[in-house]
C-alpha cells in the first residue's frame, strides 16, 4: 500500500500521445461538465473549460443538481465555499451521477483543518466512488488520515510527500488521485505518473487548481481511464501555463494569457511539450 | 401569431440612430441596474455595466431585494445558479419592481431541461409581465412550449427557429423578446428586428449572454420602448465584440478587450457600425 | 468629536516609510486573510490578495467560518451580497475572531438605504469592535447616523464630508475608519491622514473598493496600528492604480494591469510615490 510497492515501468505510466488524444477528444466532443464549485473561481473555471473546448454548466440547487448530473459528461464537486445549501446539491449530484454511470471528480479544498467539510468529503466518497480526487498534498494527506491526526496537514507539503496517501486513497475508492504542485504526482493505486511542467505564477492566480479539477472532469467524460484523464488535464494546464508565462508581466496578464493558451494549444504541441515521468 | 403575420417594413423596425441614442442616455444618466444574477457571471456582468456607463447593484436576499428593486432603473432576473434562497429574492424583486413601475428583464438560463427553474420562470412571468425576455433560441422555445414538450429544446437551435415562439411570448406578456445567437432576432410581438453584428469568440467567454441581459435592463431604464432597449443593448455588445476581436489572441484577451470596447465605443460609431435588418 | 478637535501635526499622521514597511511585511509573511465577501468580487479580491503577497481563504458557512477566523491573520466581513445564510457565518466569524484576538475589518457595502444590512452591520460592530471600518463616504455617514436619518446618504458624498462621522465611529468602536474616494480620508478618532493617490478608472472596475477592504485586513495581520494598516493598504492600491493606468486602453486592460502592478510594486517605490497628507 505504498509507493515502493508500485512496479517500475519502462517509461511513464501514461504516454504523451494518449494524453494529447484525450485533449483532442475534449475539443471535438465538447462534453458538458457540471460544476458544483466555489463562488471564488466559478467564472475562471467556466472560462478555462470553454477555452479547452468543453461546455460548462453550473447549477447549485438540490432541486436541479441531480437532473443535470444525469446528463453531464462529467461532474465536479469542489468544496471551496460549500454551505449547507450547496452541500445538499452535492449529495444529490453525486448520487444521481453514480446512478447514471457518470464520472464525478472531488476537489477537497481545505479538507483537514475544517472538520465539517472533511466529514462531507468522506460522506460523498463513501456514497459513490469518484473517478478522480484532485487536491494539493495537504488535502490528500488529510483525506487519507481518517481524522486520526496521524499526519501533519501543512499547505507546504510537497506532492511527493502525499504519494503514499494518494495510493491508499486510489486503492480504497478505486479511483485516480492527482496531487497538484510544482510537479504533479498522479496515481490510481497501481500506476504512478508525474507531470513535470508548469509555472510558479499558477500559484498567484486564484482558481488555477480548482479549474484543473474541472478540466479533469471534462477529460473523464471522454476516457474511462481515470489516471489518463487526470494526467491529460494536468498536462494541458501545466503546458499552457508555460506558454502563458512567456511575456507575462505578472499574475494579471498571466491569467489572461493562460486562457488564450488553453484555447490555442494544439494536441500535437501538447504531445511534444508534455514532460511525463 | 407567427412571423408571417408581421407586416413588412421599409427598413428595420428599429433605427440605428435611435439605438445609439439609447446608449448615449445610459452613459449620461448612469441608471442603477439591480442584478439578481448567477454567481458565475456576476463580476463580468458588473464590469460590463460599468464599462457601458451604468451602475450595477447586486443584492440577493429576500430581505433586501424589494427595497432595491423599487429604486432601480431596471431589474435583471437571471436564473443561472438560482437556489431556493435566491428564488425568494427574485419573487420579491419582481413584485416590488412591478409595483413601483420599474421594468424587469428575465434571462431564463437553462429553462427547458430543468423543470424547477422552468416553473419558476413561468411563475415570475405570470406574477408581473417583464419588459424584456432575453435568452438563446432553445430557452425561448422551451419557455413558449408550456411544458408540453411539443418542441425540441436543443442548444443548437438557431435564433430564427425561435421567432414564432418569441412572437407568441411577446404577445402573451406584452414584452419584447430577444433571441441571442450569431444573428440576434428581436420582437415585441408586432415588430421584428435583427442585429447582424457580433463575433464567434463571444461564445467562448462565460457571461457574455448573461451580461447582455444586464445591458438590456440598463437600456429599459432610459426608454419605454422595450424592443428599442433590447436592440440597443444587443447592438452595443455585438459591435463591441467586433472591435474587441481585432487583435485578440484568444478568449482571454478578447474578454478584456470587450470591456475596453464597451467603455470606448461612442454612440456615433455605434450608429455607423450597427447592422440592423 | 469632530475634525476641528484633531490637533495639527507636523507632516502626515502616518509616515510613508512605515506604510511601505507594512506592505513589505505582508509580502514576507503571507498572512492568511479570511474573506466573508460578496460573490461579485470574490475572484478579483482573491487575485488582489495573491498579487500583494497575502493568502486568501473564503469560507461562507456558519459551520466553518469560526474555525478559520480563529487561525486567520485578519478577517474581512463585506456585506455586498449577504443573505441570511452568510449573515450567520459572519456573526460566528466575528465572534471567534474577537475571542482569538484576531483583527476583523468591516466593509459596510450599501449600508444606509438597505435597513436589514444596516442593522446587521451595527449588530456586528456591537458584538466585537473591528480593527478597521472601510467604506465610501455615504456608507460611513449612514453607519454613524444611527438610523435617525439626520444625514443624507448620497453616493456622491465626498470623503471629506464623512470625516466627522468617521471620527465619531473611530472613537465609538476604538477602530480606524477608512473613507475611500478620489482622495482617501482615514482616521482612528485621534489622527487623520489622507492618501492623495489613485486613478478614476478604479471606479469603473467592480471590486476595487471591496478588494481594498481585503488588503486592509491583510495589513492588520502584520501591525497592531490599525490606522497604519488601513493607510498602507489604501496607499498600495492607489499607487498601483496610477501605475496600471499608464498605457491602459480602458477598464478591462486597467483591471489586469492593476493585478500586475500590485505584484510588482516594491515597498521602496511605494515609499517614494505615496502621497500622504
Amino acid at each position: 500500500m505504498d509507493a515502493a510497492s508500485i512496479p517500475a515501468h519502462n517509461g511513464p505510466a501514461v504516454s504523451r500521445a494518449a494524453a494529447a488524444d484525450v485533449i483532442a477528444s475534449v475539443r471535438s466532443s465538447a462534453p458538458l461538465v457540471h460544476c458544483l464549485t466555489n463562488v471564488v473561481v466559478s467564472q475562471f473555471t467556466a472560462n478555462v473549460l470553454l477555452a479547452a473546448g468543453a461546455a460548462p454548466a453550473m447549477v447549485h440547487s438540490a432541486q436541479e443538481a441531480g437532473a443535470l448530473a444525469r446528463v453531464a459528461g462529467g461532474v465536479l464537486v469542489n468544496l471551496g465555499t460549500v454551505t449547507s445549501v450547496t452541500a445538499e446539491a452535492m449529495r444529490v449530484a453525486v448520487k444521481e451521477a453514480a446512478g447514471a454511470g457518470r464520472p464525478w471528480v472531488l476537489d477537497p479544498v481545505a479538507v483537514g483543518p475544517l472538520p465539517w467539510r472533511t466529514d462531507l468529503a468522506r460522506e460523498l466518497l463513501e456514497s459513490a466512488p469518484p473517478a478522480v480526487i484532485r487536491g494539493n498534498a495537504s488535502e490528500i494527506l488529510a483525506l487519507d488520515s481518517g481524522g486520526t491526526g496521524g499526519r501533519g496537514v501543512d499547505s507546504t507539503d510537497a506532492p511527493e510527500a502525499a504519494l503514499d496517501a494518494a495510493i491508499a486513497l486510489g486503492r480504497r475508492y478505486g479511483c485516480a488521485v492527482a496531487v497538484s504542485g510544482p510537479e504533479d504526482v498522479l496515481t490510481d493505486g497501481t500506476r504512478v505518473v508525474r507531470v513535470a511542467n508548469g509555472h510558479l505564477l499558477l500559484q498567484r492566480v486564484t482558481g488555477t487548481g480548482c479549474s484543473l479539477g474541472a478540466l479533469v472532469a471534462a477529460c473523464t467524460a471522454v476516457t474511462g481511464d481515470a489516471l489518463l484523464a487526470a494526467t491529460a488535464a494536468s498536462g494541458l494546464l501545466a503546458v499552457a501555463a508555460e506558454i502563458a508565462a512567456t511575456g507575462s508581466a505578472g499574475p494579471g496578464t498571466f491569467a489572461v494569457a493562460l486562457i488564450d493558451a488553453l484555447y490555442e494549444l494544439s494536441p500535437d504541441r501538447l504531445a511534444r511539450d508534455l514532460n511525463l515521468r
